[in-house]
């Protein structure tokens, strides 16, 4: 897997590195849809403690990084919290119209 | 899961009661998006032996059940073989444009 290291962002995948199989793994956990979805439906940058989800913290972390690692999600590092993104433009260019029809029928 | 048998139909949920997570699960593995990119291919219905694929016939079979379940495909019973088509009309009523964004992708 490409790694890209970018200032304080935790490792992730290139946008040219991010693969479909993977990203659909990441999507079809109804947690994970639900993280997605908050993270589209805001232009901040949540930690992962400002997500209302009812999984243990550890399960929680899990997930973000599950999300991190497929390439669906950034995250930076801000002390000892991570603030996440939705890799939105990197998702519409590799998979047109895919992030959008998941959003819809979430 | 609420299971619809028609005809000759091998068991598989109903409209309704496919779920996306299910869908996006069972879409994330490489030898199922070939498998799916194949039947949306075509306007026959093959059996799974017509399909070239690096596995098994049981790992191929286990393939065809996780789509089967998810309701990502029907298969129907002619003797011993049995004949695959995707559910295009129920993918696209339940999720408009995913399965389209999918096929593009992969």
């Amino acid at each position: 897997m490409i790694v890209v290291q970018e200032q304080d962002h935790v490792a992730q995948p290139a946008r040219e590195a991010i693969e479909l199989p993977a990203v659909l793994h990441a999507l079809s956990d109804p947690v994970r849809l639900r993280i997605v979805a908050a993270l589209a439906a805001t232009e901040e940058q949540p930690a992962c403690g400002a997500f209302d989800l009812p999984v243990t913290k550890s399960t929680c972390t899990h997930h973000f990084k599950v999300l991190r690692e497929a390439g669906v999600i950034s995250q930076r590092q801000r002390g000892t919290a991570r603030l996440n993104s939705l890799r939105r433009a990197d998702l519409d260019a590799r998979f047109p119209g895919l992030l959008d029809s998941v959003l819809r029928a979430a």
